[in-house]
């Protein structure tokens, strides 16, 4: 059996673990405050060419996403994301139990296009009264967006732009950051991205860590007391080291770019595999997701070898299903769905 | 430099490391939903003897306790919880950030007194209206407490016994767990607790694990849709595998209690140096934390060379520190705190 | 100046204040426990043809939103509503507020259509894993709608069915409910939506009411303990008497329906007004809101002389307004305005 | 039977009525934006001797509390409160539901001394880290106290001076202000109470209104979009002319204080009364409550002819009793009462 059903399915980088094992009886303090989480924050800072950024750690996407906007929205606000954003629909409400709505926007694959955002805030603050309307107070986007879509520099710019003019933040969801910066066809440097963003997170659950999330307030403007309302959402770990040791491995030698570009390179084959092969693709995704439409029967006899994941009912006899490669995913792997699926 | 500042200042036990290593390369599917974690829990029934339990993992003991008693009280109902209780002072108001009351009984050296409890609960539904106030909906214990103490038998079944009479759930935070179950004073067993308890959890952060709580509840009584809730609050992690594979490892040829007896090992020895160096207990404490009072000036010499923690002051000239001993203690350090102590 | 901004801008309806008048000084008891409260629940419940129906008394519609969902939700459950539902759109957040979300449906003219609702229901349970997403709870309408549209009977007892099927409340918003009941092409009766819904509110504060809104639970189902849950959200007015009093007078010789019907007799001359005159209708509403385009620069010469809504915007030259009637429209002013209109 | 249940069992006082007949017809604009709030809130300011003050109307105690506390605290912060203060006890965790938590200190007669007040900062920022902590970030009182005391105006002024050496803003709970104000033992007036405090809120529901609390925020420091924040809460009512009307008849020719010294009177025959019968009080109160110690049967006896309100157990045999004036109690009632005590 292979799998190719997410890029999640497989333990840590092994230097990850190596770099466990060598500190592991190392006496150090908790909850973030080890020499190891300072190091990476450093590192992080560095590769973000913002030497001024506040770096937290976190330990997942949804907590994260959840974490950030509700200490960064003000009590009468909510944050602006797409319809298929992740905290949207995948994240079993977590925003709401903060305390704050997310207003939906309509996306053309994945992504908030900048004049869909720009109607929108014109519109709102337009005509009529709106105190009893939910104000927008952050703009979410997913990068890669859920379709594994990415944003080009000049929308990004835009929409930082426009966020500028109605001086609310742009927070930008990276749970897979790395697989966007080391697409083929992507503008964006992790550089640009702490420019343009207000804050970001740099995915580790998804490219190559045990869990862990790297937050980047490039602004200064982390929320104060923030190890407060990280605690109070039960969002601390007191073994910060699990996280500072993580990132600081990959933030050594390029690690984090090296394995994000591997799983490029493995979704590249993967694609001409599709092509080859003749599969009709869902859309154009230039990142680790790779999105298929098949006949169901095929998809039954495939399920059989291969481990990919149901996407969406496409019609009555066909369906959409993702691959997704990622750090750990073999070459040999590839090979063999290749012969699966030409047999 | 030495360290008895805690019981999370070090990383994994090696043997979790190494399965971690050896598992790193299995695709395993996600959020808990894993054969590691199946087979943990499997063992956690075992050993609590409690073959309906439904067990469950979380990362740390905050979000383990918010989740737990926000997931299980109604609308209208708090907590019951000693003042010095977790849950009350060190949580950054994690239960109310959940929209849930903690309400405060007075402690005994950390704990609540069956007494204590009934008289309140008799207070409560006794006279008056109290449809204006917070109906009792759980009792929280910490075993051992915040102190260091322990519940007796006799105690806990009083306590139980409570509960019952008034149809609420009594959840113990076992963050400490292990510690408490290897006492040499102890006459509570892991099946005793998973009997008078209606939910508690044991704990993996200060036992062992890199991060990790399995929560037992042990009447079928888990709320409905439970990882949902869990997702909702941003505690589910996607590698359920890092909580899986640790209590796989810890449950496995009863490593769990093996290590929890060293720590209580080191911690008699800590205690026969206090008392051969004749320095005063604050109180006792069967476990792996030691409470004793130092002249400030000399807890400023020792601060130079041991790590330890502050606890509360004493008085003008004397402070109350804690001394925590855990599984990763080593003897060397005994002999090493002995030798400047005496010098 | 003539208004027919909206249904609330006059006071009470005079036999209210009255009795308010008469029972001043009469000493009793608080939070609802009033016999004027007894009387008027008694009224409803015959009113309702639901001897058993529980019935509470809350100040105003958001405030009865808020309370009824989230009292009625579980943890991992959100409420559906069209998208142009009152929650959805104007109520700032209060859903959310409460930590649920508004998961929202396509509307038509306001309504949620039965087939909607169906699909929907049958896609989230369908395919694929739900246990990250809000699973739906409760379904929301308002009738009438925010558009003065109204559900049939047959539209009703569809979503009755559906809602059945899936086990989960429908829940009616009746703000205007009276409006609705009274509108010459409706086919429910008050007794048909105590039959058909779970939970539902008789509004007060638009029908008659200087605040006040009557929520029926007609299936035995009343959240326990629902008043310490008003009282949480600051919803439990002390002296509940204001509330008693003023239902008890409205549901006193029908007084409800009688100035309701005034109200809708009120818009039909309204809207043969708007025919004669030639203006056209954005929609065709049965009920006492009524939608016109006006040109914007009618629009504006208009509003010198008559107080009404803006909607939205039409295109770049016209404007969607709207005109209430309530149960203090004066007929006088009706003529004032097609004076006005034709000169 | 007559009533001294509490100052909240009867409706309006006859001048809030008539005015409310008499604004009856006139349309006004929704939402507190009518001349009639604007008025009241002139009238208000004027009467604080406080030019720039902010004020708004909510319908009662625990939800203008509620609001209040929530949409000022930061999300890292709690309110400091008496361990007997009415969010402490009886607003059935209407603090929680928004998410902070209550801090309690230890009460003397109903009231936080500064001392206590002042220990208790310089302990919480004395030693330790309290990160991990639910931060200070308000001090709650109220004035008139649950047991119906004072504070005098040095202790307002010392208080009022700590927390702005905390830059914490004081916030005064007036349920009762008026009887406060008129006490005959009070030194503090109301631009006192507007200049040491940082918001307070003036009763209404509890002198003379049939609803309603003024917030006064004194300090130029309303929350940014208020209105948003209390219509999230459920707490905006669309007739908020109900409010305004109320407060502006209050405020109209001293009628607050006239009314309110009226109560302070009645307590006065009132404590004549009891010293005359010799009945014991349980404290000294200088407002509208009065606390004394009934022997169980002659509380039983006197149960059958007057109403008052049961307080606490003062022992096997005795029982602590509440009774209240306000500004409806009548010199007939006292008369009967002694009478009765008499017989």
């Amino acid at each position: 059996m292979i799998s190719f059903e997410n890029d999640y399915n497989t333990g840590a980088h092994p230097r990850i673990l190596e770099r466990l094992m060598e500190t592991n009886t190392e006496p150090l303090s908790g909850y973030g405050t080890d020499p190891y989480c300072e190091q990476a924050k450093e590192k992080i800072r560095a590769s973000c060419q913002c030497p001024d950024a506040q770096v937290e750690f976190l330990s997942g996407g949804t907590q994260t996403n959840s974490v950030v906007i509700s200490t960064m929205l003000s009590d009468y606000e909510g944050v602006l994301a797409a319809d298929t954003g992740h905290i949207s629909t995948h994240e079993a409400g977590a925003i709401e139990f903060a305390g704050h709505k997310v207003l939906t926007l309509p996306h053309q694959e994945g992504k908030i296009l900048p004049d869909t955002l720009k109607k929108w805030m014109k519109d709102f603050y337009g005509d009529g009264n709106h105190e009893h309307m939910v104000f927008p107070g952050m703009v979410y986007l997913s990068h890669p967006t859920e379709y594994g879509t990415l944003y080009t520099k000049e929308e990004l710019t835009k929409i930082s732009s426009i966020c500028h003019t109605y001086q609310i933040p742009l927070f930008l969801d990276g749970a897979r950051l790395g697989y966007g910066l080391m697409s083929l066809s992507t503008d964006l440097t992790l550089p640009d991205i702490a420019s343009l963003c207000d804050v970001f997170y740099i995915g580790g659950t998804k490219v190559g860590c045990l869990c862990g999330e790297a937050v980047v307030f490039s602004k200064q403007n982390r929320p104060s007391h923030f190890m407060t309302s990280v605690k109070k959402r039960g969002a601390l770990l007191a073994k910060g080291r699990l996280l500072g040791i993580q990132f600081d491995t990959l933030f050594t030698d390029d690690l984090y770019f090296e394995i994000s570009s591997h799983a490029i390179m493995m979704a590249e084959q993967l694609k001409e595999i599709f092509h080859e092969v003749g599969l009709p693709f869902y859309l154009e995704s230039p990142t680790n997701q790779q999105f298929i439409i098949l006949e169901n029967q095929q998809m039954e006899e495939l399920k059989k070898e291969v481990a990919f994941s149901f996407w969406e009912k496409y019609d009555e006899t066909h369906t959409v299903v993702r691959f997704a490669t990622s750090w750990s995913t073999k070459e040999a792997d590839l090979k063999k769905l290749k012969e699966l699926l030409l047999s």
